[in-house]
Order: C-alpha cells, then sequence, then structure tokens
C-alpha cells in the first residue's frame, strides 16, 4: 500500500454480522473488521460508525484519502434519500444512514440493496466482468437477485426490483408468505432445502446418512450428506438445481442477459447445485437465448457485497452514469 | 397541416399486414396506409418501398421534412446492424432493411421488435407518459412484452428481451415448442383461449352459447359468447385473466414496474379479462409492490407499434439517450 492510493469503504449489513472494509480502485479488500450486528437507531449507529473508524485506525490511513462510504444492507431502501426504510432484523425504521455517516465522515455515501451491491461487485471486478447484461442470484435462507441490464443497474422504480425469490414457478403451488403462490423461495432457498427434507425424511423416505439432529436440520447437514455421498441428499440438491433453472430461464427469457451469476450460503456447495442448473436451462431454456449465457459462482464471494458497495466510487465515467446517484 | 411541420414514418410489419404511418412530433398519426404483406427479399424490398413512397404522395410531403423511417416487425431483428435476422412468415433471413431504406430515401433509419416499439410509444405518448419504469404486454396470437426500465427500453444482448410468452407459471405444465414446461403463452394467448375451450366443450362442459364451427373455433367466438352473457365463456376469460395476473406478478416483483400497460388483439375486448387480472395482481403480489402498479389498456392500441418505432426522431435529448442507437 503506498502513501498516496486512494481507497472506499464498505460496509455489508446483515442481519447478524456487519463487514466493513477497506477497498482499494482495483476491488481488492486491503483490510476488514467484522463485528456483530446491534439492533435499533442508537445501537446501529454507534455500531457502523465504531467499525468504519476501527478500520481507519487499524490501517492508520488518514481520511482524504478516503473516496467514499458505500453500503449494502438488508431491508426495504431507498438509494437517492440513502435511509434504510425498513429492515425487521435490525429494527430499523426511515433510519437516514446516508445523513448520519455523511455528517460524521465528511464523505460521499452510497447505500444499496444487498442483491444489487453484488451485481455492481461481480459486473465491475467478479465473474461479470466485460458483460453488459447479468444477473446476481444469491441463494441463502432467501433468494434474491440484482439485475445489470446494458451496463445499468436496473433498481425499478422503489428499489425493489429483483425479487426473484418470490417470482412464481407453480401455479398450483403453496401459498407463500407473501401472498403469492408457489414462489421460488420456497422449492430452492436454503430455509427451503431444510424443509423440504425433513418433510421428506419424515414421511419415511429413506437416507443412508445419519442425520442427528432431525429437527434442526440445515442445508448444511443436507450438503455434507451429498459430499458423502449420501443418495437422498444427492438427489435433493439435483431437484433443487431444476427448480433454480426453471426460474433463471424465466429470467433469462424476460431480459435476455449474458451471464448469471450464482452466490449466497447455499452456493458455497456450488459443485452439487450448479451441474444441475445448468443442464436444466440447457434443455428448457430458448435455444438461441441461453446456448451462450454463461452461468457461474459468484468469484467474489462474500465479498461481493462489501466491494460492489464501493462500485461509485473509482469506476470508468461511462460506467458511473449507468449508476444510480 | 401546416407547410413546415416535420414529420417521421412508422411502418408496422406483421406476418399479413403493412401498416405505414405518417407520425407528427407529438406522435399523432397524421395519414396512414395499409398494405398485404408479401414474402421474400424481392417482394418485400418492394412492398416497404411502396408503401413510404404511396404515403409520401397521397400527402404530397416532401423529403425534406421527414425526419426518419421507424420500423416496428414480428421476426428475430438486429437493431444495432438494423437487420431482420430471421423471419418465418416474411420468409426473410438476414434481411438488411436499414440499408435498403437509407440507400432509397437518404433517411435515417430505427429498427424495433414489435413490443418494443409498442412499449416506446406508450410511454411517449400513451398510457405510460410520464412513467420511468413500464412494462407493454401484447396478448394476441403469441404474448410477447416491451419493457422501459428507469427511462431506458431494455433490449437484453441480443434485441430478445420480452419473452413474456415464455416464462413458465407451472414447473407441471405441459411441454411448449420452445422446450420450456409450463408456458405463459400457453395459457393466456388468443390460440391458447381457443384450445382451451374446444377441449373443454370437446370433453362435455356445456356453454349455453351456440358455437357453430368448434373446429374453428376463435379466442374471439369466445369474447362474443361472453359479451352474449354465456358463462361458460366467462368463466374462462375470468381464468385467462387469473393467469395473465400470475404471470404479471412475476413482471413486478422482478421490475419492479409502475404500470403494465396491456395491448393485442385479445385486449380488445379487455372489460372481461381486465378486471380479473387485477384482481389476481392485488390478491397475490406483494403489497407494497403491486398497490401503486396502474394496469390499463393501451390507449395507442393499434398503432402503438407504428407510432413507438418513430419515438426517437422528436422525442427529448434526455430520452434520446435511453433509446438504442
Amino acid at each position: 500500500m503506498n502513501a498516496t492510493e486512494e481507497f472506499s469503504i464498505g460496509l455489508d449489513i446483515g442481519g447478524t454480522k456487519i463487514l466493513s472494509a477497506l477497498v482499494s480502485k482495483n476491488g481488492e479488500v486491503v483490510s476488514e473488521i467484522q463485528c456483530d450486528t446491534k439492533g435499533g437507531e442508537e445501537n446501529f449507529s454507534h455500531q457502523i460508525i465504531l467499525a468504519i473508524e476501527s478500520l481507519l485506525e487499524k490501517e492508520d490511513i488518514e481520511m482524504n484519502r478516503i473516496k467514499g462510504i458505500g453500503i449494502a444492507t438488508a431491508g426495504v431502501i431507498d438509494s437517492k434519500k440513502k435511509e434504510i426504510l425498513y429492515a425487521n432484523n435490525l429494527n430499523l425504521e426511515n433510519y437516514p444512514i446516508g445523513n448520519v455517516l455523511e455528517k460524521k465522515f465528511g464523505l460521499p455515501v452510497q447505500l444499496y440493496n444487498d442483491a444489487n451491491a453484488a451485481a455492481v461487485g461481480e459486473w465491475l471486478w467478479g465473474s461479470g466482468k466485460g458483460k453488459h447484461n447479468l444477473i446476481y442470484i444469491t441463494v441463502s435462507t432467501g433468494i434474491g437477485a440484482g439485475i445489470i441490464s446494458n451496463d445499468s443497474l436496473l433498481t425499478g422504480s422503489h428499489d425493489s426490483a429483483g425479487e426473484f425469490g418470490h417470482i412464481s414457478i407453480n401455479l398450483n403451488g403453496p401459498l407463500c408468505a407473501c401472498g403469492n403462490k408457489g414462489c421460488l423461495e420456497n422449492y430452492a432457498s436454503g430455509t427451503a432445502i431444510a424443509a423440504i427434507a425433513r418433510e421428506r425424511l419424515a414421511t419415511g423416505e429413506a437416507s443412508h446418512y445419519f442425520f442427528a439432529k432431525m429437527d434442526g436440520l440445515t442445508a448444511v447437514d443436507i450438503c455434507t450428506a451429498a459430499k458423502m455421498g449420501d443418495s437422498f441428499s444427492i438427489g435433493l440438491l439435483k431437484e433443487i438445481g431444476e427448480y433454480l433453472g426453471l426460474g433463471i430461464i424465466n429470467l433469462i427469457h424476460l431480459l435476455n442477459t449474458e451471464a448469471v451469476i450464482l452466490g449466497g450460503g447455499v452456493m458455497n456447495e456450488s459443485e452439487l447445485i450448479l451441474p444441475s442448473i445448468r443442464r436444466t436451462v440447457q434443455k428448457h431454456g430458448i435455444q438461441s437465448m441461453v446456448e451462450k449465457v454463461k452461468i457461474e459462482k459468484s468469484s467474489l464471494g462474500s465479498y461481493a457485497c462489501v466491494v460492489g458497495a464501493t462500485g461509485l466510487f473509482f469506476c470508468k465515467n461511462d460506467q458511473l452514469a449507468a449508476l444510480p446517484h
């Protein structure tokens, strides 16, 4: 690190952890600190300010070498006002995170929802580099997406675009908590993997793997069992890949995208699911639209959000124009 | 029409008819001519040139008052090269329509697929005026869509975005000709309405309306019967509205759009279907995302394509930037 190099700061605010990172102009994480998320305005403000200050102290970097603070967060946001409108697990409502940090540090602030930040990260510096049209999908507790179309981040009218977990793939499917029927999230999220496994095992389907705690069975357990050769778990993850594949076909047919990039906890075990996703997309998609689509694991992994949130501060002029500001 | 007013020319090229129109800078059709479509390069070139020349002669307008020629066409296009890559029912392959017309008339040419042109038309001058995010949907023999997102036309990587008819709403649904399962087009297009009706009537469902020709039964017949009070047809169209509504929820959840505008032949009878669409969207969509979405019939109707194709030539600078050129 030379003494004139400039950086920006990225924050990835999740329900349980906050990751803060010093990010170079090439999208590299130079230094990082992780802390627990604390809910409620006062605790939360204190926590995010501390996260940034600790990072600067740790690296002994002067303020004038920081270009800005980029934030990726869960919850419903207003990217123009830079407010977290509603975040259940942070216990926040109409929280002016942009104002708070601009006032405290005198730096420009950018706010994204997490899947959008990750999409920007993968587009500028990750698996989607060089693509003009891509979709980042996170498969974790829930399922979400960030869409880059024609070198622009697609935010929709109220920063809510990309609710990929709540598109229906089955008009006769079970009612989702969101009100829709047959939402993808109920077929292929981490939560769904565990729920489907528990249900099938409870109704007598056999697994050769011994699951120690049936009640607390998670998607991680299923992945572990699959890696040990358990055919029940292998079959279930293949099926999950088919559901994700059918959802991804809908995205490709609607958006004519060039690349689909998969991240999120479930995709840590991408080798167990990705082949099935790819096979389904190639089998059932319109050939001219799917044959050249690259379907890959996120190359930025758990850094996608924190890095992507800083995308605006260093990217080229023509890319700048494409980002919301 | 004063002697200095400027116009552009719009062409809407369909499988059976070509509509050519003189369009004012306010998107008004000042004059129009319709002729049959003739397939094959030579016939087709002759036909489109004649369509334009006839229009100019009819209105006695000098060339220097025409800003450009905008084309909306069926088939697969390359909007940058201005070529019709493939159009089955026009018997054309790699046809350089832009070159042909630029050479002949010395005017700039713009090429769109039909649903995209209609979306631009509705956005600039129709039901979507003033909206930054809208979706135009055509429900006709097939189903297609044009997407405006953040004041840009979303074309995708190869002008193929908007294949709304081929998103699946049923993972267990019948195999579509495209390779996908449970495509919306097999549930809610004009073709599907007729097919479902024939199947149900053949297997004994009762209609009080006398359909003279069961084999040739069309969606128009079902609409006519519904307007006469036939409960079978009324029920079927309500169901079609539910299928369309479920597809539209997927669009809204993915794109966080402000308005959905419906056109195409089937929507000529929108009062029979629109209430069911709206009810379904409000019932099953995420409330914060659907509650403010305007779902309306196209106000430009059968002129949406021909008018929208000329959008580039007269629209404001900030809108210009948003169009592909």
